[in-house]
């Protein structure tokens, strides 16, 4: 893929790379999305205000780079360590409220998150679909950490044309028991899958999953925004 | 595969079952593991004591369920809306310690989690090494919820022949600037992808995982307890 630019039909782009059937599940790195949305700053049209000063210094980060952190969370959960523990304004729980400097792109811009990655995703099926005919969904995705273990995984930001829930709850085991807590997230598995297949310093941001063509929905579904567990039944804020 | 009963030879049997070559991952659900191992209780067994009854009492629990819970928990972290979020022996925050009674091999019996996971796989690579001739990694796998996120994921609980964690921090991105956090939790992206492969009411164990034989290595490894974050690193507890 070429350097995406705000603007670009990302849709024609993975559409003309690489050939899409009925089932595949297209997984789009979150950073192209947001570059031919436009959704980048630059560093030198950032004004830091008290609070990013602040905890740039703390932190040793560029405080402007810390201001556009604040700027895109809904709320700061931790600041703590070098982290800043972010609710964005889509509900998600990550870092620095994905606010990234890496692979930006050029030097002193930052690349946000899109503005509505499930609309986002919708756009790309529909582009994809027109391009192609295929029956396909599209995922969105980013690198998350999480609570309790090390490292961060691919989740998923932005889904459509996937149910990103499969519901085994009330469901027989293979000995035919009530399954009570079967609740997959596999929107977050094919994300983490997809992750595999590519390098963090390469200009892939695109995989094509195949073999899950039973996932794959006529209609667009509930989008990631399904996965954003509600904060009132959030028992680790 | 056939019903694992304790003593089976985990090893052979998924020998036997799968052709093995050089850079495979073998990706286990621990079910199997614990199954082979004998880590299985009898409910009828339980003697559950005040704390399991008013758990119990309070969720609509089983409180000898309950109580086999409490034993496996080096601690309780939560205990609200129906589910007891614990710290098991191992270091893993997870519902219920790990104990489950979907597809547990008789009615009235719950499985545990293997004592040593790590030490369950770097086993069954042995083992599996000892009979194909193949340089391989093993994972031992459950599904784990999250905090923020609805749904479970699969993850490594045990891993042999593969390092848990890709650090590319310090390393350059695709345009030559440092990668701050990009420190890649890929057992449990393996994990997941393994998972999407096999249904959750077939008896389906095993995943063998090709295409990954850059990450599988000549020694064990520090295992799944290198994705364990440390208590006083952990900023969600």
């Amino acid at each position: 893929m070429p350097e995406i630019a705000a603007g670009a039909d990302l849709a024609a782009l993975v559409a003309g790379a690489v050939e899409l059937s009925d089932g595949d599940v297209v997984v789009v790195a979150h950073k192209a999305v947001s570059k031919a949305e436009g959704r980048v700053r630059r560093l030198a049209d950032v004004d830091p205000g008290p609070r990013a000063r602040a905890l740039g210094r703390r932190f040793d980060k560029d405080p402007r780079h810390v201001q556009v952190v604040l700027d895109e969370a809904a709320e700061v959960l931790r600041a703590e360590r070098g982290v800043i523990i972010t609710v964005t304004a889509h509900g998600f729980v990550c870092a620095n409220a994905g606010v990234d400097a890496s692979n930006a792109p050029e030097e002193d811009t930052v690349v946000l998150l899109p503005v509505d990655p499930d609309a986002s995703a919708r756009g790309m099926r529909a582009g994809l679909r027109e391009r192609t005919g295929a029956r396909l969904a599209v995922l969105i995705t980013d690198s998350f950490g999480r609570a309790w273990r090390h490292g961060q995984t691919d989740v998923a930001i932005g889904a459509a044309g996937l149910a990103p829930l499969e519901d085994w709850r009330g469901r027989p085991d293979s000995v035919g028991r009530e399954m009570r807590a079967t609740w997959i997230a596999l929107a977050d598995e094919i994300a983490g899958a997809a992750d595999l297949a590519r390098g963090k310093d390469t200009r892939e941001p695109v995989v094509v999953v195949r073999g899950l063509e039973r996932h794959v929905s006529d209609d667009d579904g509930p989008g990631a925004a399904a996965l954003v567990r509600e904060r009132e039944l959030d028992l680790f804020r």
